[in-house]
């Protein structure tokens, strides 16, 4: 039996005896007819799926089974089973590029690993070691690595899936669990990246709220948006910025995180996002442009297309509808972009707002040039032509 | 093509013309062999399947299919469905009884469809005529009536169910849905009903919340509470209440309605449970317990083991944790329960609050003289042997 890996609340030590996943108890049965690759462009986000999965399965008995990466296809799943009927999905958003080497890597997959551990913590779903996720995501990709598109902006989408597949109708935790990875490869965004997208800033429904799991990246903080969103659609809208609390603070758009750029009168900008409060999703991408921000005021680099002495301010804190409309009456508001592993950077040109609009200033190729200098920075480290930090690592060296 | 029956929201007129739900399509094949149905005494909630299931698709091309009843087993799901990646699924939580006569009855029907019309459009899933989905129920219940217990307080569990099907990961409204209709013979509730249970009042995590989906029957509003309820437990209590606000509202208790009942110095007794402002369940047993305090009341009716001349002041409004200590204090806090389809009705004895207890006066077998006119009265309508506004409705007439 393997030592058990247990996770922040140490909730789980009555069964921290049985098998914690093993990735080198891996056994691969391979498609026998592989799929044709589709041209990558006409691949959209999410709808290609390569062509094998990984499955590893928990049993409060026995612990982890040995995982097994095979043909893609349905999970044989009871309808009554925890994820369905409680909603127990924690899951993960990563992408592979293919470096000018021509080897795959990932970006900042700590990141992802560490937030996964928190979110099936959060479900109440059965730990593992992510060292062995890892492993298993490595396995996965080079079965797979055909189906790494070659064009840049180009990318093999990784989501790592933890579901509660405990049946019956308890309402309480599910004591089973079924890991699956999957793997689709996608395009930079499902609009093109040179538009701006429109944005209806929403009250009436929330996305997150003070005690509630905006903060994990679980299942059940995507559908609650779903309708808004197709209320906004009709509105002529292609996003929503979700708005919190009778002082309306801005939050996230969509399924992005949300910044905003404010001229200063010292020259300098202020680069705003709301802070970590528990509402806001802690997203890789959020961390990296405050950290690119951050790095290009110290001088440790020089964002591109930026002036060198240009101050990036960074701020995690709130701030409201009100102070939006403020900003923009002062022709202050530079910039807003939501930010996430799947778009890397979207600019936002327009924000409805109790029947107003909001016009941000255009630019030429739809990205302001904030926008544009982390995306095209974030880029460049992800398909490997810049190192940073350590953020691109190769699947090799997994 | 069957007329389409839009929802709430009229949201879905784009795919108005394709086929609604059509219970006269229905087909049935029988499982080959039949399971053998355990004694009664053995049942815990939820945990045993009768022998069929019913099952109809939605497809954006076609509307839903010919529903089918079939031999329960797995669905195939893809990993990639709406349901499990983004928690798409709205059910229903129903209980069919055996009257004297021996045929089988529902309790209010007619509310778990309005209902779930609700749900399904808050999840932005395929509408379709509830009448029709009573009308599979009717002869699902039928095929596997032997499943139904014949003793008092047991009955056959039904659970419908409204998943989105459809894949890809994009994060948007599931076009591809499965209705699935399950029965599980059921007890009475998961622990005995002569025992109160205990509660641990939790303000740190939160239920529901203004502009979020309390207010409806979806998947997603259940695993968010399995981690505070293990976190609970582990300090000795068996359920959770949960308090919203600064304030610290009572809201629900675990998946329940919350009910208080609080002495009047007229001699007479407030009975308090929070209001439907969206973050409460519209819960059938909660009207039902309004309905039938109120005709108490208004001497409509006599409840059991009430005086007929007590009068029951229903108040559908927020109340507090600081008002709950102060009823305590001043004696005047007769009963805490819990009500809802599963469990009807659940006296509370114990609630922790910041280290402290209130307990409750305690009562021969367990349920306070309110409590217990009220569950009394409800089984007696449930099982058909008192009628009362047409509640109990003979399957057969569906």
């Amino acid at each position: 039996m393997a030592q058990w890996k247990t996770v922040g609340n140490g909730m789980l030590e009555g069964i921290s005896q049985v098998a914690d996943l093993d990735a080198s108890k891996l056994t691969v049965t391979l498609a026998k007819t592989l799929k044709p690759i589709p041209p990558h462009e006409t691949l959209t986000f999410g709808n290609t799926m390569s062509d094998h999965m990984l499955i590893a399965e928990f049993d409060p008995e026995s612990g982890w089974s040995s995982p097994e990466i095979k043909p893609y296809a349905p999970l044989n799943v009871y309808a009554t089973s925890s994820c369905i009927q409680y909603g127990t999905t924690a899951f993960e958003g990563m992408k592979a590029y293919l470096g000018p080497d021509g080897e795959p890597r990932l970006f900042r997959p700590d990141m992802n690993m560490a937030r996964l551990t928190r979110s099936v913590d959060r479900m109440a779903l059965p730990p593992f070691n992510t060292d062995q996720v890892l492993a298993l995501i490595k396995q996965l990709i080079l079965v797979d690595r055909r189906w790494i598109p070659l064009a840049s902006e180009y990318s093999l989408y990784v989501r790592p899936t933890v579901i509660g597949t405990g049946t019956g109708f308890s309402v309480a935790a599910s004591d089973h669990a079924t890991l699956c990875i999957m793997l689709s490869p996608t395009g930079p965004t499902s609009a093109p990246a040179s538009k701006p997208i429109s944005a209806l800033a929403v009250s009436e429904t929330v996305r997150a709220w003070p005690g509630g799991t905006g903060g994990h990246k679980v299942a059940l903080n995507y559908s609650p948006g779903f309708l808004p969103l197709r209320v906004a659609q009709k509105q002529g809208y292609e996003q929503i910025i979700w708005l919190l609390g009778d002082d309306m603070k801005l939050t996230e758009a969509g399924a992005m995180n949300l910044f905003v750029a404010v001229a200063r009168d010292d020259g300098g900008i202020d680069l705003l996002t709301p802070p970590l409060d528990g509402t806001i999703l802690p997203g890789v991408t959020r961390d990296s442009v405050l950290t690119l921000a951050n790095a290009h005021t110290a001088r440790e680099t020089t964002l591109p297309g930026l002036e060198e002495t240009l101050h990036l301010h960074t701020h995690e804190r709130p701030f409201t509808m009100t102070d939006l409309l403020r900003w923009s009456a002062d022709g202050k508001l530079l910039e807003v972009f939501g930010v996430g592993t799947a778009v890397i950077i979207a600019s936002i040109g327009k924000i409805g707002f109790k029947g107003e609009d909001i016009i941000l200033p255009t630019h030429e190729g739809g990205l302001g040039p904030i926008a544009k200098a982390f995306r095209t920075r974030i880029l460049d480290i992800q398909e490997g032509r810049e190192q940073w930090k350590n953020w691109s690592i190769l699947v090799n060296e997994l």
